[in-house]
Formats: structure tokens, C-alpha cells, sequence
């Protein structure tokens, strides 16, 4: 199984020792996004990765790139070009004191300022089998809106699964106002296979109106042809949090049970989940099992520092099948 | 609102990575007391701020200054003398295992050191609405002691708010015995219109008997004409611990609900508690309103490393609004 | 009392900050072991202890002898041959993610391979009340295996007390079958005094067959003479987790209370609970007060980083009387 | 003496241990720039310093202000508006090794951004006795240009000194063409006091064609009424290397003797120098003692980590007079 | 141009801050190896670089397979057996105190202990041009012995360029005899095309007489069909260090100009200096040239932390033409 | 040979990554102090070593203990009372920037305030060869002096070898005038059989007047029959630094050849001399081994971290023997 993912390499700066920004000058430097994390996560699952994107042709950007082959995603479809990384911090919680994620701004990013013609993305199609794109493109600039669509109707004409993930933050979108968003959302759907996203994308960003959950996702996957929908969501009882998880495929919903997290790091919890579902969906899984896979690689993600799931399917069954285990000798 | 504070500032040297002494020679050092941390709170909710207090003319002295610009305290009322700054170790708790300070010797230091008489009381008054005293200076030496009730007495003389803290603790007071505290306590409380401390303040120091703590703090406010009574405390209920606090003025006891706390450094808890309260005293808000910003304060400061809030108004009402978020992005 | 104890010092790396070892290039280095362990808990509640070991004759082997005499352990009575420590990597857990070691091949060390009659028993008796030994080295080598037996019948000889802990570890036996495994065990055990082990040593590696408890203990001990059996368990309830203890003497089966588990770092936590029963034992406590101890100091230590206890009988006991205690001033 | 400056204010991140950025994810963070720098040192020298310049209103805006604080800095005068700060990486070097600076795209940065019509240059300018800009201002965009230009004609005309810093650097400048960045540099100069520079400035970027040196400082002076004129260079000779420096003053050019250096982190080094500069110029020394100074402010500087320098006037007296000294207690 | 590369990958823990191990618990962990570090430098001079190696299967193991691919090196041809990676400690010098290395025993490791039938040579070789040996697999284990000349004579039957280092260190050899360790060069050098060895190598290892350095090369070429023998040493001349290199091609000596070092991390000088070497080869550069590549990039390693060069050709050009520069911006 | 030696054990605070204290919060702390430094080297030498001193009953007392059991010292004389150790903070230096010590003031540690009659001087000499003392007791506290001389009388009472270190320093004795301390040493010296000082302790403190110097120890070793009065110093020429020493004996002078320094860390570079000169006296080597040893440890002490010298008689001899090597392996 050869995936390729389509979305911007970022730099995460994380103040040390749980300190916040005012407390510390000590940073470790992380590299992260959407695409990444996934392709991390299906990497140390034992599938072919690649990343199509840009970074700067400098120091900085080659140390990503070497992060990236670290993380056993291939190399081989990256440009260089402009001169800035897009950036984020975060300041790490604790108990009552959430995480906090500062974003530099990411619309002069080497990523984001790609002239989207620059992308050959018939050559990087080449032995892909599954292609998954990050919305956040659609928020970033025309180029990577423009990049982002084109190759998923490049990839839908060539019959490779297009999976999507909706991303939708409406901080990054304080300048743009919902209808053009929503369109360009409505520009991409067509061309999805496997959607990533929440009840309240279809219901804040799509405008669709129903209290019930499956009318909403049955909704959705006839208008755009969806093969599958899944995602995932928080609870929380009793001072204690939860995590669950979703699939809706051809008119049914499945659901997860529910697992108790014990945080550490919460960020890109939903590109372990979505690694997980996918691999299920590769694999054969029923869906039973490709929830609880991908719950428990999630649950295990958060549990640990950093965006970038590194579990191997060994960890994660290993996981479900000893979820007391405190120690592994 | 102008604040200025009295008090000594320590240096705090905390092992690293959770380690106790004998495991780690990694130490952090933070600028801290309970004047430093009451003001760093206050400027941090926009206050102006400045402390009044006596550091060591070298480069370790120097450090702390800057320490204190950088928390956002004035440096203009700092005095330089003698060698020394008083300080602590920390070693973190987890778990079962609790916190534990090891004091250095206090009464060597610039501060317990220094003549009362080379304060400038009157210049350092200009312009300041409100007068903060920890009542440690109480316990130094006869000098801290002089320099304390002298403020106390000509911050009252030019109206000025007194607020004071109990801060009594017997560990410091081991070659001092009872009745000399308590009547260095009763020279202070007639000056003092704003006070923190608890009811084991008033049985155990002050020697008032009556169970019912409405009486306790009825009789205590009745006698030294004290306006605010306020303090807090924590408990305990299954394996799980709580904060809370009160207020009491004009006969009446007005109490918070009590906040799960999720401990990473306690120290320092009461002081972020004040500096709640005088915001909400400040602010005129209503009882309930301050009580909860204050908890909430705490609470945020218990789950963060260090004794000093750093927190904003906005930062303590997001967190009392949300207090399930476990991510701002 | 003199304790000596015969067993390998081992490196411990441990990876920063929680991380996984794809993670983070930032290791921890300590020296601990079965013996190392023991033995600094029981110099730090005030007995004088030994190890009789080797290590090579190098800066590594330098540097795990000064760590040794740190933690209190007299280093008059360890060899120097070979090139190699036994060494093992730890990735720290947290909440879902289990804590998880990865041995280096522990055959090579200069422990494993010293020739055991090399050792001077009689000399390293001289002066000695008790001595430990862990089982670990009958999985070894033949050589660690000899020592081990040796040394045992020399002190018993000698009528020290011999305390003997199974930590019998199926993954370091897998070129080894089981009954001669079992073999050496029977070798050893005659020679015992205290023995430290669980219900699954008896009826998994000695083949011992009985539901009950209490009569698989009395068979074992009236089988071998030994006088003291003890051990420890954890259990899961609800998504906490808890610690309790055992000791069986003369055909009387005594059990700790369970004590809520807060694991920051849970290796080591059977030999703080044998320090404990063994200083029990020491002090002529009863039982209760023993297994009470002997799990508060286990307690402690999975609330602490690293295998080695440090804390003196004060810390315990004040551990023991103030359990909802969060910080220590 | 109440010095203001303008300029931007930079995140710098530095790779721990001398490492290179493939080699480590560990970062220090510091708040820098050549207002900054500038400033810095010349708090520590005793005066009062405000900087002029725009933040992102947001966590990491804050924390850059609270470390302006800590280094003396009023921060009564910076704006928020924006999201990014601008930021470069640093690899120190070693020996053969160079130190390496990547900067992240600084154009989308708040203080490039920010529309100069914001700026209060009058208020900025009550009690200012001299104004520093920094020479990159007018090479960022078109705000940042006009803002330099206008607060430097402002403060021409309120009879302030103006200090002026030509930092022409080519490779910020590759999308300029020479003749509009030295049409801007035209436009300012006529209202510049003190002048830092080099030869190169006035012959590759002002065009000047003298190959003495006097001479072509003396047609600067002339032609823009420049009162001073001073600069800094670095010479190799044997494997070691040099700095020294010059004033040109009323047609004549002092040069400072050669003193030797010992880098561990050069960049800044030319602040440093003019802070030095001005501190001479402000306590009216002579020009002799003035070089001096600043050279030797310059090179233990450069002897220090990170730009910023910190050294007090009797930090810099000690090192002229004891320049061979390697302890101080 | 596609190299592969035999030899061990070892775990290189460094103590932090140039403490030495009695000093610190610190550890940095970088993954390394003759090959290593001339596969990664050949990587980052832009060639397809390949390691045939062994590795546990493991955590371990699998940290060092992702850092092998972020150092640019493909994992396709890496073998999982065994439980140990060969291992050493490095604690850095300064000044007059050397760098120290310390090894645990490396015979016991997975690549020692594998069975060289195991190692699929001839797939290995697919696509191949050139093979590089590691002279140290001669005098770990029979079994790296056998694969090491098995390889090269696969690769010199298919006509790929064969490369060997002799790499010949006494302390690794203590219980081999001369005559043993001998032979075992003498069969593989009739596969060897590029050599690199030292004088020393000749006279001590293979007992050449002669006094002339020229006969020496000459002799040793004549004998085997050596095409290139190259090499590098050190000299000390009025306490400054300096690193040269020469090459022996056809009957004539080439030798470089002698270049100050400044030493950080001296550790993988000679790889770095191969690795020039080759890319002089490949490039078909002049042998001056080459030289002067091959010492630039060995001057630059040992000015850098860690054995492994990651200098791209740029850095080394760069270095050449200004070696006086101290600040890249 | 076995050693005791009398002094302050002292806390020191080394600023990380040679930052200054305004520029890190990050700490190492060390256990250090005249005697320790000596001690630990004398105990790397191979001789048997103990500290008499005061410590507070504490967990940062506890920690120094553990300390000084892993440099090799034993902890059976330790006293423990009071409440503060005594402390120093250091900022390294590097190249034109000197190395900085801070003291916190010494007078109120637990050793500067012991009751010298607490101190068992008898049971402490038993078995005890030689004794050292530190001349800073004579400046610290009445009891640091009378403990100090006491010691030496009853050392010399009973044919033990007394050694004393002049360590006079001027900061140290601000409040006390030049008679009074010239009077303490006067009475010290009767004692002494090995003496550690300079010409400048000769001429500045017992206001000898003599510009030979050999005239000058001769005077000295008459007056007070001093059998060896050794010293160190430091010259700069051309840029570099040079160590060398000198021993007086029966009215000759032997002077050690200059070696150069390339300091990472200079203090306790005295120490390491006298415990050099020591083991020459002990092992009765000439006098130019012995100082050549001398110096050679010193020099290594000074290219360390910290005061305490750790290097085995092998490490010396090698670094003599091998000065220019750069790399053990």
C-alpha cells in the first residue's frame, strides 16, 4: 500500500519541562502537520509514505526533510522553495491548565506561497495507491487551495482512494468569510473516497440542518459519493476524559467504545485516529475493529510528547489486549 | 490601581525532571516569595506594581532584579546590601510522594539583614493605593519585624489599603516562643484593613476558642477593625484533592465552591488565592465572582510549575469558563 | 545489622523527558540492579551494606563504583574483569502507554562471565549478618549460577541469614528449559531463610499445584525450611491501581491494605518491598507494621524516578502518617 | 539620558551544544535585534531605554516583552497588531566551523507589517534625549521604511540625536535593486547625528569612489552634516583574529587599538560596539577611551553567548585593566 | 553513484557538557559506525548510500534504523537478529585533556554475532557501484570475518569498486596473534580497488620494511592491484594541531597542504576524510583538489559534534574559499 | 596513608552552557570546598581519605554527604547541625571574558557556626596519618579558627603530619583588620610541616620583607620550622596561559617547568596542586617528579568541570607522558 499526502511540514516549538512561554527559553523543536503525523503513524505501520509539499531550500528545511525520512516518510517529492517554515508553539498542560498552541502566521510559508503550478502531481501519483489531503490548504492561500483540488480530481481521474480530512479551524479563517469556504469545500467533496471530520463541520461549515446524526451523515456521503465517513470526539464525565470514535459507511453508523485518556500531549490526536481508520479500511478490518484500532492509537498518541504517532500495530494491539499493563519488560 | 509590596526575595532552586536532591545535581532557580508572587499576579491582571524589599549588590542580586522587571515589578524601591539572598530547595512531588522544601537560613540574608531605618518609607508610598505586608517579616529578625509594623503603621497614617498576610509559620519560629509572635501580630492587625490567614491563625496564634468560625472572624474583624477576612484551604475526598476559600466582612462569611486540583507545584497557592481576592476587592465584583477568580487563579497556579502567577484575567476566566478544555489553539 | 548481597549492577538509560527512544537522543544514565537496590534502601534506613560483584576494570565500571558508594554501598568487595556492563534502555510511560525496558544481552557482562571462583566467599561473610541473593543469577551463566549456589551454602554455613528473591523472568529464559531452570532453584532454595517471590514462581516454575494460597505457601516453606515468605502484587479496580503485600510465616498467611499506585517510574518496586519486610524483620516489628512498611516504601518509589530507593525511615514512616500530605516545609 | 529605539524585534534560536540543526531538537530562544541589543547594553550601562516597535498581541508577543523588561527596557511603547514575530536560527561554530544564521522570512513579521501610520512619533519622542534606528528598517517594506524615515525627520526636528546604524545587508535585499535602497538610505541620512557604518557601505551601497579612507568619510560628513561617523572590523592574522574600531569626528579618524578575540558567539558584535560608541559620546570621554570601551564591550560580547550584551560599565573597566585576568572572585 | 556499505552500526553515548563520567548522569545517544559515518556524509554530498549491517529487533534497534534514515542512508538491506548493539562511551576532552573512548565488549553484538550466511550478498549488490568494508569486521568474529571477505570477493566478481579501510586498532585485537589478523588482510586486500590505511598499517600489521614512504605504497599497490591508497595524519607543531592527507595512485604520492585544527569531537576523522576522497574519485576531480575536499570535510567533522559528517559539498567548498569566515548569514 | 582534612563542604551553582546568571536559569550544583577537592583527588590517588566538617541535618546536607561517599571521602567525621550549607554561584568564562565566582555569605553555614568544642579532634585522629587544613577557617568564625588551630595542636601533639593551606583571601576578611588575621596564622604555623601558600601570602600577611625569594621561604621555614612550603602560579605570555610550581625544602628551591593552560574551569586548580604535591611527598618521589605530577594535575583539573579533581595516577602519568595525544581509546 503506497500512500502520498498532500499539506504543509511545520515546525513545533515546544517550551520544556511543561513550563509556559514566560517561564522558559528552552524549546524542542518538533516536525509536524496533519500529513505528517499520518504518514508517520502508517509508516510505522509497515505502508509506503510520501509527502508532497514545499519547505525552504536552507538549513532549516533540510533538517525537516531529515526528520521526515527519521519518521519513514519518503523524501523524494518534496520542494524547495522561499524561505520560511510555517511555525507553531506550545506550551504543554497539566490537570486543569490546558495545552496552549500559539501559531505564527502561515501564510508566508514556503508551503503556503507555492505557485501551485509547480507541483507535478501526475509524476507523484505514480504508484500511489491512496492519497490523502489536509483541508486546512483550503484556509491557507489561493495557491495551496488551487494545489489542493487539483490534485484530488488529478487522483480521483486516476482511480487512486482520495481520503480527506475537513481540518476546519475557524481561527484560521478570521479573514475569509463562510461562504467562500464553504464552497471550497464543496469544490473538494466530489472527489472523496474516506472524509475525515465532525457532525459539526456539516453542521457549521456545510450548513446542513437535522438533530440526527445518521440523517446528517447520510446526507453527506449521497450528495458527494463518500464512500466512508469517520471521526472522533471527546467526553468528559466525572473529572475523568474519554475518547470515542465513528464510522459511517453505505447508510450505517458504527461507534466505538469509549476509552479513558490520561493526556500527556493531546495534538494530532486526530491524524493518529485517522491512521488508524485508515489502516482498518486497508487491511479488511470489520469495523468493530478498525474503531478500536484507531481509538487505541490515538489514546496511545495522546499519552505521548509530540504530534507524530511512532506505534507499530504490535504496540497498538498490544495495547488493546493489555490496556492495565504498566510496564513491558 | 498601585501596589506596593514588602517582603524578601528568595531564590528558589527546584531539582529538575521531578528528582530528589540525591538523584540530580540539575537545579532550576526561580525568583520568588510571597511578595514577588502576589505582585507577579497583579501585574499580570494590569496593575501597576512595585516591591519594597533589600537584595545583595553582586551579580546574584542583579539577577533577581531582573527577574522582577521581567515578572513585571518595578525595581525603583530595591535597596542593595550585604551578601546574601535567602533561599530554598524544592524537590517536586508526584503522586503519593509530596513536595518537600528545604529551607537555607533566612536570617543571614540582605534582607533579614537590613536596618529598618534605611527604608524611605514616605518616598516609597508616593503614588501607591494599596500596601501588601507578608507577615514572615514577623518572624526574621527584629529588623524585618521594625520595617514591617513602620510601613504598616505610615501606609495607615496616609490612608492607604493595608492588606496582610498571616503567612505564620512555626517551622520558621522554632527559637521564638508563642507570646512574642503573637503580640508582634497584635502590634501589626490595628493598621490592617485587608487579611488573609486561616481559623487555626486565630486559635493557635492569637489564642481565640470558639468552634464556630463565623464568631472566630466576627470577634477577630470586631477587634483590629479589619474590612476583608480572607483565606483558603484544601481537602480531601477520596484519593481526590479540592480548594477552596472564603471571605468574610461586615459579619458575614461568603464561601467557594470547591475546584478539583491536579497538583504540579503547590507552592505558592495561597498567594495566587490573594491576589485573586484584591483583584475582585479592586474590581468591586461581586463576593461569589471573586471567590471564583481567586480558586480559579490558585488552582491554575498549582497546576503549573513554580510559585509565581503568571496568569491574565483573560487566561482565569477562560479557564473558569471551560474548565474541560484541555487545548487552546 | 551487615547486609551483603551478590548480584550484577547494571546501567539503566533512561530516554528524557518521557519521550520513546525514536524520539529523543537525551538519555539518563544510572547504576541499579536487584542488589543495588536492596541494598540502597537498606543503607538509607541505616544498615551497613555490600555488594559483591564485578564490573569492568574501566571509566564505565569507575563510574557505576562511585554511584555505588553514593548511594551507601560499600565498594570493598567487587571484582574487575571483562569489558561490559549489562545494560538495559527505559522509555518512561504515562497513563495508557506503558513504561517499557529493553535489555542489551546481559551474557556478555563481565558479571556474567566472571569465573566464580574468582569470589572470595569467606572473606566477603566476614562480619556479615545477612546475605541477598537474586535469582536472576541462576538464568545467567554457569558461572553466575555456581556463585550464586556457592555462596548461599557458604552462609548458611556460616549461619547468616540467606534471603533469596525468585525473579524468575520467562523472557530471559527462552534458550533455557524449564526444568533446568527449575533444577537450579530446587539447588538453591534449601539454603534459604527469606525468601522473596509470588504465587506464580511456586506453581509455574516449581510446579506446584494447589488453589489455595495459603497451602502452596506452607507446602513450600515446609518443603525447603524456609521461615519467611514474601511478596507483592498490583492490582486494577476501576482505573486506579494499587499495591499490596504478603508474608507467610510458620503456616501463617499475613496481607498489607492495598495502597492506591501513582506510578511516575514503577522498575524496582519489588525490591523496595523486600528492603522494607527485610528491615521489618530486622526491627522485630510485627507483621502488620512490616507489610505496611515494606508497601509504603515500595509505594514511594514508583512515585519516584529511577529503580533505586532513597528513602530514609523518617520519609516512610511520615509517608505512612500523613498519606494526603502534598508538600513538606 | 533616555535613549529610544526602533526596530524589530527577533526570535533567535539557537541549537543547543553546539550542535547543528540535524544533529539536535533541542533550541534556547532569546529575544533579540539590533534595538534590542543596542538598548540592552546600554541599560546595563545606567541609562533609560524604551524601544519602539510592534508585537503580536498573543503568548509569544508576551513573552518577548516580559524578556525586554528583564534586560531593562521600558516596554511603555510597543504596539500589538499581528501574528508572527520575525525569527532566524543560529548554529554556533567552532574552530574552522562557522556559526550560521538562517532567518525565517522577516517580511510578514508584525513589525513589517505594521502600517507606520500607527506609531505615536510624538509621544514616542516626550523625554527622549536620543533615537536609535537600525538601518534594516529600510530594507523590510514599505511601512517600515516610511516609519523609519518619519521618526527620524520627527526627531530632527525636536532637536533629538539621531542615531542611525547603516546594517545594510545584501542578502536581505535581493528583490531590491541597488537604486532604490540607496535612494532610501539618501532619504535618511540627512538627519542622522551619529552615523555607524563601514567603508563598504559608502562605497557599494552610498556609490562614494575614494580609496582614502578619511577622504571618503569626510565627504559623508559633509555631505549629510553628519557629526559623527564610527565603525567596526574584524582582521585574521596568524590564525587569530582581531577586532577594532573608529570614530570619524569633524574631519578626523581615531582608531581604537586591535584586541584580540575568542569567539563563542559573535553575532551582535557590531551593537555592542555602537552602544559602546555611545556611551563615550553621552559621558563626553575622550575619543581614545571611547574606542577602547567599545572594542572591549564588543569583544566580551562576543566572548558571551547570544547577541544581547549585558556587561555594566565596571564589567567593561575590569576587563581594560585586567585584560589577562581568567577569575574573578 | 550507489554505495554500500558493511559494517557494524554502534550506539555512541556521549557525556553531556564536556563532563567526564564520574561527573554526570547525561547522556547523549547518536547512532555511528565507520560505515555510518561514510555513508552519511557520502548521502549528504548527494549519493545513494545503502548499509548491510545487522541490528536487534527491538526498540533499540529500531531507533537506530530511523536514524540511520534520517542521516540519508537506506534501510532496505538491514537484518534483524540478536539482542545487542555493539556500544561506547565517549567523554569529550579539552585542551590538554584528551578525548576519552571507552567500549563495552562488541562481541556479543547482533552484527558479531551473525551468521554470514544469512546476508544475501548478491541482492545486496543489485544496482550497485560501489562497495565499502569496514577493516574492523576482520577482528570481531569469525562470522563478520567471513562475510566481510565473502562480499568483497561477490563485488570485485561483478566489477564493482571495492573499498577497504584497514582500520587496524591493537586494543581491538588483544587476543588475536599477529600472524592470525595478518592473513586475514592479506585475503582480502586482492578484492580491494581504493585503500585507505596509513603507513603504520603496512609496516606493523603487514611487515613491510622499508624506510621510504613511496617504496612502502608502491610495494603494497604492486602486491594486491590496489588502484588508490589514501590516508591522513595528524601533526603537533607549537602546541597547534594540524590534519593532512595523501594519495598513492600509479606509483606517485600525492600529499595535501597541512590544515589547522580546532578540535570539538575528534571522533570519525578518518571516515570523514574517505568519504572526501571518494567523492574526489567519483567526480574524477584532480588529486590536489581532492585532497584539499577530503581534509576540509575531516577538519570540519572534527570541529563538529558527533562521528557523523553531515557537511554537504557546498559546506566544504564554502569552507575552502573562506576559512577565515566566522558567521554564514 | 590516610588522610584527614578539616573545612567547609560548599554548595556551588555553576550557570549552565557558560551563559551568565542574567542570561539562564539553569543550574549545576556542586559539592566542593578545599578539603573536598583535595580529598577527591587524593583519593583517586589511591589513599584513604575523610572530611571533618558541619553539615546541616537536612536534605541538602544529606545530598553533599552522598557526594562526598562518590568522590571517594568518608562521611564517618560529619557532624550535623544548623541549617545552611555555604554557597557560591559561578559563571564560566571563555576567552577575554574571565570566569566569575559569587559568594553568598559564608558566616552563617552550619560549619562557620559549629561549637568548636563539638568536634571529637581525638577520635578523628585516630589511625589518621596525615591532616589538612584549609586557612580559610582562620577567616570564617571564631569557632572555624579555634576548631582550626585546636585541630593542628593535637594533631602535632600527636606526630602526625600537619599540612596547611595559606588560601588567604582579602575579599574574605573585609571586617577584619590585617593584624588580627596575621596573629591567627601566627599561630597556626608552629604546627604546620607542609605549607601551601605564595611569596604574595609571605610579604602581604606576615609582612616579611625580603625581595628574594628563596630568601623569603627560607626565613619562613626557620622561623616556624616548616619542613615543605609549596605554591603555584600563573603567567600569560603572548596571549597564552602557563601553570607552574614550586617546592622549598631545607632551604633549596625546586622549581617545576611552565605548562600552558587551556582553562574550560580554573578554580580548585590550587588543590589539585597541593594534593599532586602530596602524593610526590608521600610516595617520596624527587622533587621534579613531583612537581611535574603537581602541575600535570592541575593543568588536567583546569580543563574539567568543576572544582574537584578526579583523575588516577594513570591519568596523570598518561597526560605526561602523552601531552599531545587528543584522543584514548
Amino acid at each position: 500500500m503506497n500512500i502520498l499526502a498532500f499539506g504543509e511540514v511545520m515546525l513545533r516549538f515546544t517550551v520544556a519541562d511543561k513550563m509556559m512561554l514566560e517561564q522558559s527559553d528552552s524549546l524542542t523543536v518538533t516536525t509536524v502537520g496533519t500529513g505528517v503525523n499520518l504518514l508517520s503513524s502508517l509508516a510505522h505501520f509497515g505502508y509506503n509514505t510520501t509527502i508532497l509539499t514545499t519547505i525552504p531550500d536552507n538549513p532549516v528545511g533540510e533538517k525537516t526533510v531529515s526528520d521526515l525520512r527519521k519518521l519513514g516518510i519518503s523524501d523524494k517529492r518534496i520542494l524547495r522553495n522561499g524561505k520560511s517554515m510555517g511555525s507553531f508553539f506550545v506550551e504543554l498542560g497539566h490537570g486543569s491548565r490546558p495545552e496552549r498552541v500559539t501559531y505564527q502566521d502561515r501564510l508566508s510559508s514556503s508551503f503556503s506561497q507555492m505557485n501551485y503550478e509547480n507541483y507535478d502531481f501526475e509524476k507523484a501519483l505514480i504508484g500511489i495507491d491512496v492519497v490523502h489531503i489536509c483541508g486546512i490548504a483550503l484556509s491557507l492561500t489561493k495557491q495551496t487551495q488551487l494545489a489542493a483540488i487539483k490534485l484530488a480530481q488529478e487522483a480521483h481521474d486516476r482511480n487512486k482512494v482520495v481520503c480527506f480530512d475537513f481540518n476546519y479551524r475557524i481561527s484560521l479563517n478570521q479573514e475569509n468569510n463562510h461562504d467562500s469556504i464553504k464552497k471550497r469545500y464543496q469544490k473538494m467533496l466530489p472527489y472523496v473516497d474516506i472524509l475525515f471530520g465532525s457532525k459539526r463541520d456539516l453542521t457549521d461549515l456545510l450548513d446542513y440542518q437535522d438533530d440526527n446524526e445518521t440523517n446528517l451523515y447520510e446526507k453527506l456521503c449521497n450528495e458527494y459519493q463518500i464512500n466512508f465517513f469517520a471521526g472522533s470526539r471527546r467526553s468528559f464525565i466525572d473529572s475523568k476524559k474519554y475518547f470515542e470514535g465513528f464510522i459511517f459507511h453505505h447508510g450505517k453508523l458504527y461507534r466505538s467504545q469509549a476509552r479513558e485518556l490520561n493526556i500527556l500531549d493531546r495534538i494530532g490526536s486526530g491524524d493518529a485516529f485517522a491512521s488508524g481508520i485508515l489502516t482498518g479500511l486497508f487491511e479488511k478490518w470489520d469495523f468493530e475493529d478498525t474503531l478500536e484500532f484507531a481509538v487505541a492509537n490515538s489514546v496511545l498518541a495522546q499519552s505521548t510528547m509530540n504530534d507524530v504517532p511512532i506505534f507499530s500495530k504490535e504496540d497498538v494491539f498490544n495495547y488493546i489486549d493489555n490496556s492495565q499493563q504498566d510496564l513491558i519488560r
